[in-house]
């Protein structure tokens, strides 16, 4: 026998339980805590059953018992469906008898203010000595649809709950509920259907993790409301990926809170929901923007063909439909490729006069008294090598379905590559003859093409180069630097000897120093106000450009003390930063932002004005590879500027990469580093130069 | 009698008939060319019928005519369902027997390549002679569903097709057909369906144009594959906006054919679709951008209650539902307002401790056990002066459905706001049932508000300002100046005395003269190579900047002659301009393209670099008014820059605008000028001023 943690043990056992107890339960079977009971009779759940109730002796024949001391073994797993005052001393009782897991129905907890949250972490507490793993409390239960487990009062399980390939966990016990009901309307079929609740203990991505390792799991479906685990998230798709299962994830709140306060521009723009959305990207995980979105992507990814590439086939009877889905294929990232020669011929044995044998093929309505006609136009489609999935769109036909059902079947029967069919306005009963053949069903064009790339997107992900991990020998921090703001000078210094090209940069404690510095550089040189207190120095007219003979200099030494005495009088001020002027004709913003919730973050985005106003800005979770380096880049609205517009040369955009491959390590492997702005960073042919710091420290001891 | 121009008799004979002949009918009904038969007779059409087939002396006991000349009367309307090449004989056939108008069915004409094009050709000016109008060929007909004429074979037919408040006009039959398909699935009703195939003769608006009189039509919406007469959209635009019916406009080919090949950058960005879409928004037409979000919009639409601002209030039973769409309700133009204090006593009233008196409001899942939860909160969102429109979200309830009609249907009484109901995963009947009060139904929370964000949108177009009339006197343009680009200098002056801000310029021959000119303007100059076939200087080297002594300005002479000699070999060069440095911190352009389907439309947009990346530009229709300048700023993506980033001052908005105003007064009344770029336009706290022009006139026949 091999050996379960017993953690893992824990939840194994309340998710696939041979025995469960239902504390609170009532003989009334429509009431929150007696559903549990009528679903498990009756969708037939072959373990026991052990309601606990002092106020029965049976319920629905089945023995009752006053408290759970008097549970005559350890079940697996607890239901509790009890005033919220009563579940601590329930949850003990759990423990003494040797029950390791519960879901928790009752509500008045951390929903309830001040008070709640109180008793929940009461609660929390209360679970980990009595060794007691909870799901809840707050929440609808769970569903495992193989084992006719129901330990829910969700209204999902009033219908029909058949197993199926999905498993869905959800933090939204009412919005889960329609989710999971929408998957039934569709065909697809639940697995498992878990809402997690307020989540004292066991939280989305833990429950998740557990489901996924079933082998009858073959995609993952999430609604979230926030996330506090970062590092379990991305755990959660680490793992979904080694297995080949893809994970769909819906948040609300992507306007969220807005910007934090925060020293760094880089903390400023690192808003919640751009986070979530930057991390999930990076580690594989297909984001749907809603509900309606994410059924979509479940129908393609639950079907088994893969997708090679982003080559979409298109076959329509109305032009226009096909115009419509090529123009979406190519703003999410699909291509409508042309038909190489061969394919063009087999079309044209096939077609009409009046139809197209270019990408989209239009078909004509003609197929519905040549039938072969359909049939072939999209097996040769589909066996053109620059197509990787095909879509059929039509509509109506009420009179025609058996003849089109059997064409879409031999279709399938002839093609390996994926293909979806767009059925518009379709007869009912034409839909679930299709989907019981295992044909994905769209009734909308532009959401057919939507799944096909979120399809290609996940096998294209599946692919990806393996993460990065920090490996980098950076200096020590200078144990002298305590919490905040690094002066410049040094923080300059140190980042330069971890590699990252800075500008020269010397300290002028006096305009002589700083005429020197002038000489020694030959050449225009900037300077600037050095406080460890002044964070933004133009906003204190702190910095001074292209000073080039030795008045200049002695009279911008003089200007920044003034308006620095102006600006910041209270700033403890120790010079001014002599430097050479950097060439460049690109200015970009590279940070890092350690995030509560995903650790640290690393930002790129074209400086200056631009990064105000358009808020055209790249993260990653640090640390990574040289592939998300580019990617980053390749992820700006501007991006096209790296390579020359009007003129310009091109930059080298894997130097600008490398960099901030470069900054990821420093930042993953320097836990003290909080926040790092490189603003800005010039870019000129010879490669990237950051011109100017912000490095801000946490404790020592965080 | 009041008198009726003969065109428009013409289509009312069409739409209205009171007999119709069929020419080429079948007497088999399956049949294209028998179908209109079976469908007029099954739904009862009250007027004559009038079949003409040589083959038959009569079908389903009605008499048929051997040819046209035998009709026994002038019908109101033919239907032509004949082969393509003997649809010109019977066209000229119905104009003898006096028929006004004619559907033609028939395939093979423009779709069909160069022959099918010139056939078309003939079969319009057959009709033109013959004085039929025609709609087609290659369409699928229409319906009046009001009066049961069923001039069509669309499949569309074949189902129910009851009246209703909502004129449908399509190019595409089969889209169209699975559009009309979709309307009826959701319980809306079609007054009118149109295909209007080819356009050999009757188009898309002059179609509308003539169905949105019909008072029983409360409501347009269109499915548009291309447009040609942009004039006819205009005027169908403002007679629905004068009518105060809503136009939808469906227009697939976003994506287009791409930049046309254009002299001016103005040219280079006026692509196909970014046009259409300027157009429409300005004359107050709502854009679907799907088949979906055009079925949407006509839910909203076609309910009479009218949304007085943007202010949405929601109401739901999940907190993460109410945040999904108060996110969406603010990325598409609405807010979500806090309530205030009477509505929060009221709400606080009714409320369960644990659901939220904000908005959105989360009414939790208790309203299943007190109906008066929903109804008193409900009502009370509505009441307060900050909300104009709700949304109320509940998912299944496949129990509690009669509660909540009754429920609904009371809101609806109690209320005169808009409301719609937000079901996810609805039991059937139940949104039947809520369509058959009047109350408008959504299946999904963001398609919910993206509707009322268009009632909103709509509501508010109709309050928007009339427009402005070209009303300019401007100065003549000089009768030497010949098709193709006018002398920068010449064009200068012209702009100039057109009341458009321009920069000082003078030509210099040498650099005797160019000398000159630098000393009468006491400061920098940028000089600029002066040829009337060099439109892009700054690609030839035709531009020097900052000159500011003797000897720059006379290297600056050879250098451009240099540049010129070596980049344009061709080039006649006049000499150099120059002029005095511009001040101003934002660098915009503007300009004028002449479109050839909607004429004179303006630009304007930020300079630079970003223009080319960004193509972050604006469009109008010429000539228009202060607000339209003033909305074409603030539809900038960087309009933000206007008002003052990182330290830099405002710029006066309204005096940007009033150039704009200005520039579409000068493209509305000067029909030759083709294309104009003002490029760059800087700004700074004085204003606008253009620095440089490209301005290209047609042939002055044109």
């Amino acid at each position: 026998m091999h050996e379960i943690a017993p953690q893992k043990q824990a939840i194994q056992r309340l998710l696939q339980p041979a025995s469960i107890a239902i504390i609170g339960a009532s003989a009334d079977l429509s009431k929150v805590n007696g559903r549990p009971l009528k679903h498990l009779l009756e969708k037939g759940y072959a373990g026991k059953i052990l309601p606990v109730n002092p106020k029965y002796r049976e319920i629905e024949g089945i023995p009752c018992y006053a408290q759970v001391a008097d549970l005559p073994e350890a079940v697996d797993m607890a239901i509790i469906a009890v005033p919220a005052s009563e579940v601590i001393a329930h949850v003990e009782a759990l423990g003494q008898r040797g029950v390791a897991a519960a879901v928790i129905f009752s509500s008045g907890f951390g929903e309830m203010g001040a008070q709640g949250r109180s008793m929940e972490l009461e609660l929390q507490r209360a679970g980990e000595r009595a060794g007691v793993r909870l799901l809840g409390p707050n929440c609808l239960g769970f569903i495992n649809a193989f084992t006719n487990v129901y330990a829910t009062f969700s209204q999902y399980a009033d219908g029909e709950t058949g197993g199926g390939p999905i498993a869905f966990v959800t933090q939204s016990g009412a919005f889960g509920t329609a989710i999971a009901a929408l998957v039934r309307q569709r065909g697809l079929g639940l697995g498992y259907f878990i809402n997690t609740g307020n989540e004292a203990d066991l939280n989305f991505s833990e429950l998740m993790l557990a489901v996924i390792e079933d082998p009858r799991i073959k995609v993952a479906a999430g609604y979230l409301e926030g996330v506090s685990d970062g590092e379990g998230l991305v755990r959660l798709a680490r793992r979904c990926r080694e297995l080949g299962k893809p994970l769909v994830l819906t948040k609300v709140g992507r306007l969220g809170a807005g910007a934090r306060a925060a020293a760094s521009h880089t903390g400023a723009l690192a808003v919640e929901d751009t986070i979530f959305d930057s991390v999930t990207r990076q580690f594989g995980v297909l984001r749907a923007r809603n509900e309606e979105q994410m059924l979509d992507m479940l129908e393609a990814l639950a079907q088994p063909r893969e997708c090679a590439g982003v080559g979409l086939g298109i076959a329509t009877q109305s032009g226009g439909a096909g115009v419509m889905m090529a123009d979406r294929a190519e703003e999410v990232g699909l291509v409508v490729p042309a038909l190489n020669e061969a394919t063009q011929r087999r079309l044209s044995a096939v077609m009409p006069a009046f139809g197209s044998s270019n990408n989209p093929v239009d078909v004509t309505g003609q197929f519905v008294a040549r039938p072969e006609l359909l049939l072939e136009s999209v097996v040769a489609l589909l066996d053109d090598p620059n197509i990787d999935i095909g879509i059929v769109w039509l509509q109506l036909m009420t009179a025609h379905v058996d003849k089109l059902v059997a064409i879409f079947s031999e279709i399938q029967a002839r093609t390996t590559k994926p293909f979806f069919v767009c059925w518009v306005a379709a007869p009912k009963d034409a839909l679930q003859r299709l989907r019981d053949l295992g044909i994905v069903v769209f009734g909308a064009g532009e959401r057919a093409v939507e799944a096909a790339a979120a399809l290609a997107r996940y096998n294209k992900s599946r692919t990806a180069p393996v993460e990065s991990k920090a490996s980098m020998n950076y200096p020590r921090l200078n144990g002298q630097w305590k919490k905040g703001m690094v002066p410049c000078l040094d923080a300059t210094e140190w980042l330069q000897a971890a590699g990252i090209p800075m500008a020269k940069v010397r300290l002028a404690r006096d305009d002589d120093e700083a005429v020197n510095h002038w000489r020694d550089f030959s050449g225009a040189v900037a300077m600037k106000i050095e406080s460890p207190d002044i964070s933004h120095k133009t906003e204190v007219g702190g910095v001074l450009l292209k000073l080039n003979d030795e008045s200049a200099v002695r009279d911008a030494m003089a200007q920044l003390l003034r308006n620095a005495a102006h600006h910041a009088p209270e700033a403890r001020v120790c010079g001014a930063l002599v430097q050479p002027m950097v060439d460049g004709h690109i200015e970009l913003v590279m940070g890092v932002h350690r995030d509560p919730v995903f650790g640290a973050m690393v930002m790129v985005g074209f400086g200056g004005v631009l990064v105000e106003v358009l808020k055209d800005v790249s993260f990653r979770k640090a640390p990574f590879g040289l592939d998300e380096g580019l990617s980053m880049l390749a992820e700006l609205r501007l991006s096209a500027m790296l390579d020359g517009v009007r003129g310009q040369p091109a930059v080298d955009r894997r130097a600008i990469a490398q960099m901030l491959v470069d900054v990821s390590q420093i930042a993953a492997a320097v836990p003290r580093l909080e926040e790092l702005d490189l603003n800005p960073v010039r870019v000129g042919v010879q490669g990237p130069v950051a011109v100017d710091c912000v490095l801000v420290l946490s404790d020592e001891t965080a």
